[in-house]
């Protein structure tokens, strides 16, 4: 049972993470939103801090975690080379988990693609499609490049060197060892990928679909709990799930 | 019982419409195949012709199917405006069935597209994804195309003013009643195909399997049995399934 | 704009329905639930009434509709013949329309699946699979049966003369003109049907997803917006789509 | 570059094997067929055996590869307890593969299987679903009940005392912790499997679909050019990947 003090506490997934602490059993130490409420007082009444807001929230989420001597859990995306120095340099104090997609299920999923890729062979081509809501402005979507970075590590390539992305027209073959993005958009679909393994005459599709916003809540504070009693260090997802 | 004369006889898809011409109760009458053979002499002992072959062959399978007065099934892809107005003139005098997809599960799912597109309303977003051999060179898949059109007429506009093709990067949201399209390519896929209309907080997908190539010779072979016996004219796919 | 009384509105799908009013641009009149309300006040203040409660409240939920001129739709399920009868004089009076699924997909998806297995032949097997939450105590779902009803319709035979259900162990063969159903059941699955039609070396699969329960109550407000101002006499769904 | 002899090669196995073994640079020593040939002979000019006949050969068969001291691969079905321990008799004294399913890809996604069911909860739900031929006489099928044992596996459970199979009627709620199984039968389909894990608002679904038979021919040959040198012993279809 331990006490959760949120930045970002007005958002949509600050009260996701409102909902979550409480159904798992831990609390709500509080809350602070773009300069409404003191993160300093709040780290200090927390077993455990959770930003998921912005990288202009960052540096102060990590001081104030530092000063309070407590772990935290990173899921704002967007941030740059300077803010993962700032991440590394806390990790020498604290815990900290820093993490683009907090979803138990697709941290699986890039796991067992890592050992796919691994072990299958040359002669099984590597597909990623993705579907989300008509809202989305960017393709591929983040998790889909999140899944393409793990097929790339377990065949032992570099993914932005072999990818095929945007196809369209006389494209010729398909290059050798290339790993494809392709991109659906429609209705309110919260997000679905599949990563194909195609071979000669037989194929393994591998596919996660979110049924809404909660799981990365949800993981989130799986995530918290098993950080706290950590010693310094950065953390990743995957070793949340043991993996 | 009918006798079938095949041009084109030699190549892959020849000697899958022999195959399956036999394997239907009818019979093959003889083959041509680039000058080896007399295309007029394997006419007047045929009841019907069927051509998969070139372009560069259709004037004179036309010319010898009017000459016996029999009717013929075109499946010849990449017809230009002058070969489509020579199948218009022989239509005159025979009946010709020409069509880009002999299949009579593409057949049928193009026009439950047709129907639910014209149905549902702007609010379900169309998407189409395709997945073939890594051999392929082209994106999206003719048949992707046919079902775009399908869905296109369904509405009742004009496709190409309103397709959202190779997404990457960032795109925006997507555009009101857009259609998108994209291709995986990969291993031996002999074509997968699946059409989603997404809606609010709902989706319907219809898929379209090909476990082989086969599919296509035994479609046109169906499209042959109903085609003999019709008035001069130029007939489709879907007037064989009753569509 | 009208103004919408709910019977059974302290329940999930009442919320659900007043949400859905609201979101669609109507008015929620009132709601009654278990004895708290009266029903014939609620009505007389309303356009229409929508109940999803209980075959327990029908017969009052028709009496006040019909006291009041008003038209009504029914959601609830497990209605025996009696109730049927009531609702079929009910319908003299005012426009009822009496359905066990009022999303909008469902209606559409059963509509296609029934003109699919009108037109393909008997070499193309029927079957279906659902996938719910694991709370669901029966099997096959209420959903599958009607998919399974309307796929019976297009073929022109029986259902519960053509059902293989709940397939294990040496079954033999499966037999000609069947409709197999199987059922899934895991996690918190809203509701995911698809619909087989397996031919010869291809096949036609057609998917329907929910994301959540909104789909009924917001299926369930287009349905009354369309009802009002209908002549008396029992509706249905599909009518709702124009199909 | 290895001279396999192929026992049951009248087969359309045997075929298959044929076809595989020279599609890979290795030679067919020869074949024999339900007393058509000497298996002796056949192991004597040969590098390895391959046996996908039947129970009854299945002594005969390594008998001969004692005698000449080659490996052999075991692809037969139905094997009983007295057969599996002349396997274990043989492995003392040559190189022996068996296993129920050679397809690389079914290898692959059974492993894949083991791993998630291993790490993830068990508030993830585990489904399997299969789609095979209209011809199929048993229920589920080998590769399903294969796919179940690797989830048990992982999971640390007994397959036989967590499976729920065949629901149909009132089944009442999901038993907590159980592998369920469903089968489809339909059309010409070659197989076709998903193992799902079904968790709180996520899921994973795993997918191996087969074109056709050929892919256990190939998966054999596979194994055959890794048993060839091997010690004695009893290896299996995991190994053969490296898993």
């Amino acid at each position: 049972m331990a006490r959760i003090g949120i930045v970002g506490s007005e958002g949509r997934m600050g009260h996701a993470l409102a909902q979550a602490i409480e159904a798992s059993g831990h609390d709500v130490a509080g809350g602070v939103d773009r300069g409404h409420g003191d993160i300093a007082q709040l780290a200090a009444k927390s077993d455990a801090l959770v930003d998921f807001s912005s990288p202009l929230a960052l540096q102060a989420t990590l001081d104030s975690a530092i000063a309070a001597g407590i772990p935290v859990l990173i899921g704002t995306t967007g941030l740059e080379a300077e803010q993962h120095a700032a991440i590394d340099r806390a990790a020498n104090r604290i815990a900290v988990l820093q993490t683009g997609n907090t979803s138990l299920g697709v941290t699986m999923l890039a796991h067992l693609v890592r050992e796919a890729a691994a072990r299958l062979g040359d002669d099984w081509d590597i597909e990623i499609v993705e579907m989300h809501h008509r809202m989305k402005v960017d393709a591929p979507s983040g998790t889909a490049l999140l899944l393409g970075e793990a097929a790339a590590q377990g065949r032992g390539i570099d993914l932005a060197g072999h990818s095929e992305r945007g196809r369209d027209g006389i494209t010729g073959k398909r290059a050798d060892g290339a790993i494809g993005f392709a991109s659906l958009r429609g209705g309110t679909v919260a997000g679905e990928h599949t990563v194909y393994f195609a071979g000669p005459e037989e194929r393994i599709a591998m596919t996660h679909l979110a049924e809404n916003r909660m799981i990365f809540a949800r993981g989130a504070v799986k995530g918290l709990g098993w950080l706290i009693g950590k010693a310094p260090g950065r953390y990743t997802m995957p070793q949340v799930l043991g993996l």
